[in-house]
């Protein structure tokens, strides 16, 4: 990850080994993670179901988590395929040149088919419960929500390209997959 | 846990000090996770014990005792044992050969005993509760548990192998516990 | 960071493109602290606006949301500027002669303009909420509070001494983003 | 460390400056760890001061806190004094052979003169309160809970052997502080 050049790859780039490796890489990795985030986001929704509201609490268990399973899923693939789970990461590592165009649209294909399979897991394990989606709070815009997404993304690329891709990182690079799952943390307050 | 090899193991092995000394090591790993892990259910049920349901605070508590003892038990035994702890680990190590068949019924018996004997403990620490064993919630059948936690397990082996056993592992290696006991957090939701 | 001298600095260091760097990058890990630790208690707030006492799960989500993210403030900001972040760390540096004196001004205008961006930033994506403030619990003093403060502090900087400045540290330099993120914690209590 | 020796000391080591800097260590440590574990202790005890049990997020609380103050207290005296912190450690390091006697001495005044300092400064800051202190559940009987402390403390001298003192122990160094702080987790519960 640490050579830096813009460039669109070769096809055959697509059929190496090393890219269908990491390509697999970024679609278990980003599996694990929906399953185990979206999957606590439905017991939590079951558990609530009654019509009390969740508190604190619930932010803690959903924050935890994210935390704990993007963590998970960009340590098992740090080496292989560069850790990226979320394709707005992916999106960042092209803007700066750290991966060819070619391999963007394999990573992500891998990541959105990823989630897709493990919502259809989710599916089955809960009998058909589906993701109740995000709203906005009352008094907030889709414009406020807008940037705060924004703002948020921008913390988990800048954290990737400090702790992960930087290549004076040193030690850094230990706790890169740590620092990556916390400060997603923030995206889902 | 470098090397690999389908074996069966010989016999003098089994006696040898390097085989008695992982086989303890998973016993006391498997002890000191089961004596956390369901000391806290059973602290849970003594406290919500009126009736009254535990709610989100709960599965963190679960989930946190869980990941910190499971983290513990890999961190304690990694360098001696492999830090398995969970038989299906042990399993996923035999089919990928990297233990021998006699050597993985030494851990296997080794991870039964330390389970029993921490349930035993905590039996009389609690004086003579028992643990409340698992059950789906309304609406799910036994399949849909089942496939749960074949998805989990999956998550769990796949960890120990990205980040414990792969010889390219680097770096990451110094956060395997680490990321070991969070991707078991994923299986006390 | 490893030498030690007491100097002014002179007025060219300041344009010194290292001197820039650190001090944006100050900006930047000031901007995600504050942003995630002061968002996280309006959410609260917000949550909670009802009237009714948000407990010990409020506690936590508090207090994770500040360690987390000093962890990734501090993380990506280590190798740049030596991630200080807090003004009180800044200041202990230059008590210590680890920084001079013009280059502690620069971190604490950086500092500062941080933590009013991000803090413009929540204002617009909650519209127009604005911070609680601190108060002190009943039948505490605000020279209580003060002492308080003080050890905290104390906490904080002789940990960041220990763990990210010692250049005896050996291993250690790796989890510093972590300690310092944990000690932090107990700012928040 | 990790020299193995039985020796009651001689006494001009006591006034030797490494000795003297190893105790302050264990003094300060153990300072911040009683200070902020038992602080939080306090302020639940504060919160929920109206009757109400503080359910489970009052355990997370209390854990979590434990378990981040005794990895931050670890981690800034591991390089100095070895990281004991707890009196039960530095019994099991001298048993072990890992310190003299006369050090042993040492450590254990300036932990229990760290904890005493810590009290007072809670006291102060707020405003007289003291500990509730410990009692046993309704149904468990001394002889239960004294089981329970030697199981507890049995696994935290056995995970400080295992990842900070075991001379083998590797790039399993760099996590000892956090394996320790988690494992403390447990006693807490």
């Amino acid at each position: 990850m640490s050579t830096r050049r813009y460039a669109f790859g070769r096809g055959e780039d697509m059929t190496h080994p090393d890219s269908i490796r990491a390509t697999l890489a970024e679609f278990v990795s980003t599996f694990i993670f929906v399953f185990a985030g979206e999957g606590t986001a439905l017991a939590l929704v079951k558990m609530y179901s009654s019509g009390s509201t969740m508190g604190a609490s619930g932010l803690v268990a959903l924050a935890l988590a994210h935390a704990f399973s993007l963590f998970v899923a960009v340590a098992v693939s740090l080496n292989i395929s560069g850790g990226h789970v979320n394709p707005a990461v992916t999106f960042g590592a092209l803007v700066g040149g750290r991966i060819t165009f070619l391999n963007s649209i394999m990573y992500w294909l891998a990541q959105l088919l990823g989630a897709v399979v493990a919502s259809l897991f989710l599916r089955f394990t809960t009998n058909d419960m589906r993701p109740s989606g995000f709203i906005v709070g009352p008094g907030i815009g889709v414009g406020h929500a807008l940037v705060l997404e924004v703002v948020m993304t921008f913390g988990l690329v800048y954290t990737v390209y400090a702790t992960a891709i930087d290549p004076k990182r040193g030690s850094l690079g230990t706790i890169a997959p740590l620092a990556i799952g916390s400060v997603n943390r923030l995206c889902v307050r």
